[in-house]
């Protein structure tokens, strides 16, 4: 029994981009999260016809790529920045003049997270909206899968906790993984705990009652809203591309 | 209504030391926690007669008290140092021939925690053993209440995070208190799943597992049990002392 569980992959969940470098060994793929809004408007965007995207850390970065004709979104704490077009409303992404354009993005939590793994590791990105067919997929590779949140300024937040959660516990009922850390194990209570009323338990959250203030409620129920995008997406030199992934689909619009 | 919660006083929990720099604004009394084992020893101790016990970060600074004649105690991993008589084994400090002496002590967790929050904070020390009667003393404060919870190497842990819930659950009760942290609120709900049933919920630690490996189940027992230690450590001139506060004992020994 010991022998087999040892055997078993590992799947971990770390809070916050400050946090990777206590977890970052023995991890084959990282799994990068930010519920709200950034990972959900990328794996919309790619699922809506989006090329690529091209995540960049520094607004600085974002505004070189602008000078250069590039289609690019920027948001800071929850807003458009200045002299960009679009943030992080996955709603921005569902745009008919994207399809087959490779887009820049740059936002507080999320982009930030996906530099700090990116080197030497398989970089997938992960959110409410895609969770059952990532879990497939995670679960087919036979790698041990580190799901990394992006917090809030690098403090844990619920939303990500929540979904880092999902995901450790679908893969932990596979029996093909295991985990150590208690912070997967707290997650996954969280998860547990509010999986029946997302909506509700979430109004406990300080992110999502920053986002009410900026009067985004319908991008908040969108992003809380499990499977509605069977779409993978996966950094290659660089860009964030749709993952080439058959899937039965089992596509549940559930309400939250 | 609004502006009454903004006038309460806020109450948060930060998971690690090494997360403490992004919370530390703000907060008038740090609560340092390390369940199993350090602030139940150090709780245990004061109760039973100690006189002080002066935390100290690292095994060098144990060892040169040791040459002065100090009575020591240190732990790594969970194991009494090579050189030292005891470690942080609450019962070792049941001991009637420490009554009325100056202690030294190092933990792997707990005495760090003690020392990166100790510039000009009221510092005092939480463990399950002491809940009720700290949280009384807390309620009756009105001043900003950080609970810092020790964690593993700088890794959550779920025994700290649970009772850094219950700290906070009941401190939100009296409201007088209020909360902006997702940390705060993710603390609660662990507490809130785990509460009536500690034991077999922390079967899922990892420090537990640890700890178990170590053989040291009484000592985990003793540390997971509510409100059998009516003493509050506060740390003064650089040494804990037991905190003079009259409160009407209801002493509950639950077992979990």
């Amino acid at each position: 029994m010991t022998t087999t569980i040892a055997n078993r992959k590992l799947v971990e969940v770390c809070y916050t981009p400050g946090q990777y470098h206590l977890y970052q060994e023995q991890f084959e793929i990282v799994v990068v999260i930010d519920v709200l809004r950034a990972t959900s408007a990328i794996t919309t965007a790619l699922h809506c016809g989006v090329k690529s995207i091209i995540p960049v850390a520094t607004v600085d970065e974002a505004l070189d790529y602008k000078s250069k004709g590039y289609i690019v979104g920027a948001e800071r704490d929850g807003q458009i920045v200045e002299g960009f077009d679009f943030g992080n409303s996955p709603y921005a992404y569902m745009n008919p003049d994207f399809v087959g354009k490779t887009l820049v993005l740059t936002t507080t939590n999320g982009t930030q997270a996906i530099n700090i793994a990116k080197e030497n590791k398989t970089i997938v990105i992960g959110c409410l909206n895609n969770l059952e067919i990532l879990c497939q997929w995670l679960s087919e590779q036979n790698k041990n899968v580190l799901i990394l949140a992006s917090g809030w300024k690098n403090k844990v937040n619920l939303e990500d906790t929540i979904c880092g959660g999902a995901i450790a516990d679908m893969l932990l009922e596979t029996r093909k993984f295991r985990s150590d850390e208690d912070s997967t194990v707290a997650a996954k209570f969280i998860y547990r705990s509010a999986r029946e009323h997302l909506w509700s338990f979430l109004r406990a959250s300080s992110h999502r009652r920053r986002l009410i203030k900026l009067n985004i409620q319908r991008d908040v129920k969108y992003c809380l809203t499990l499977n509605t995008v069977p779409c993978i997406p996966i950094l290659k030199n660089g860009e964030l591309v749709r993952l080439d992934y058959s899937y039965a689909v089992n596509q549940n619009e559930v309400s939250v």
